[in-house]
């Protein structure tokens, strides 16, 4: 927690600020060590950073003043992610990797080798993607809270979604045995997809190519989902 | 698991194969739903890839013949990775990441911002170590087990040992706050310092630029540990 992430509601008109979730209370005491009178870096979901003087630190509350809140946050990655569905512990990380490097637009994504079981898991409760999306801000000092939709079936999104994804953008598809190494450090906006364990099937790859998406590969090796995207990602931009 | 990992000795003079650890018999059984005729991708440790066609599947017991080994293992990755010792889940799951990125030579370093008691965790037992090494060979097809090495003190390594690893090839520090960005598509090897939660303490950034090693960021977000590692290595190589 590099930044404590304040609901716009939290904010008193005076610039006091009462936390009392437990979760940010014991980081608080665990990991920060604080004490009253320590300042922290504190931001308003989707707005501005700063500082807050941490006023009292009890058991069930910690009450803060603000001092600034005139830093933007850091720059978002100009990238849509369309991310097959992983397994919902590997889920749970890459929303957290992927929310600290900059992700903002996610799309998750059925395919053939997406197990139907991952569609029931809890970890697609909007609440419990929303506590890591602010995991993942929190480790990275933003505030820009990402946007998640949920397509549960392939040819729907491939044939009626996706042309707006790709327009004015351009697409790549990451896929093990594409012809093309991933590209370094690209300046424009791109939508990029990635596939299950196991990757897209044939039929799968054939569409998205067909739909305007470059194939792409990140070498010989097969990574985990999580490693992959973060290493497309670090590539990439 | 993209390969099964045979060690040398599993491997009868007449080219078969007998597996009967739990780990691995599960494996095959949940996840590759093997069957007796199926042909898998195996590898010898150290040596070469191929494939071998599973006989038969009890369970106890999964017996092999191998079928050819004439493939090379995917290329390392040319760096020396040196690592400030992570606290214990992420330590296991950041050897599991470099292992299958390709990384052949890592050090876990203390510094001053490691917590002592990470010094004491089961998951440094050298037989856990290997456990995790293998499981990032199987998964990125590889047999070329890692060699990884400890440093309990600062000083020591950086007066003693850094010298000879940046002997011939350069040395990166990745730290918050350093005036390069993350070189991209290195080719020459590399040494590569990543400090812990937290980061290094200013002594240490001036101990580590002194022995000649260039400081480099990646941007203004801040990772864990495990992130950063993974997108250091992949925009570096």
């Amino acid at each position: 927690m590099n930044l404590i992430l304040l609901e716009p509601g939290d904010c008193g008109p005076d610039g006091r600020v009462r936390l009392t979730d437990p979760r940010r209370l014991r980081h608080l005491h665990e990991v920060h060590r604080a004490e009253a009178g320590d300042t922290l870096t504190v931001g308003v979901r989707d707005g501005r950073r700063g500082r807050a003087r941490l006023e009292r630190f009890e058991r069930e509350a910690a009450c803060f003043t603000l001092l600034d809140l005139d830093q933007p946050p850091p720059a978002p990655l100009p990238v849509h992610l369309v991310l097959a569905l992983p397994r919902p512990r590997m889920l749970a990380r890459t929303l957290e990797h992927v929310t600290a490097l900059g992700v903002k637009q996610l799309t998750l994504l059925h395919t053939r080798r997406v197990e139907k079981s991952y569609w029931q898991s809890p970890e697609l409760d909007p609440a419990r993607i929303h506590d890591h999306l602010v995991l993942g801000l929190e480790q990275a000092g933003d505030t820009m809270l990402p946007t998640v939709t949920v397509e549960r079936r392939f040819r729907p999104f491939v044939e009626d979604r996706l042309p707006a994804l790709l327009a004015g953008r351009r697409g790549l598809l990451a896929h093990p045995g594409m012809p093309d190494p991933c590209p370094r450090g690209l300046s424009e906006p791109c939508t990029l997809l990635v596939g299950p364990e196991g990757g897209f099937i044939p039929y799968e790859v054939e569409r998205l190519r067909e739909a305007g998406c470059e194939g792409i590969h990140l070498g010989e090796r097969i990574l985990r989902v999580e490693t992959a995207v973060t290493a497309l990602l670090a590539r990439l931009f």
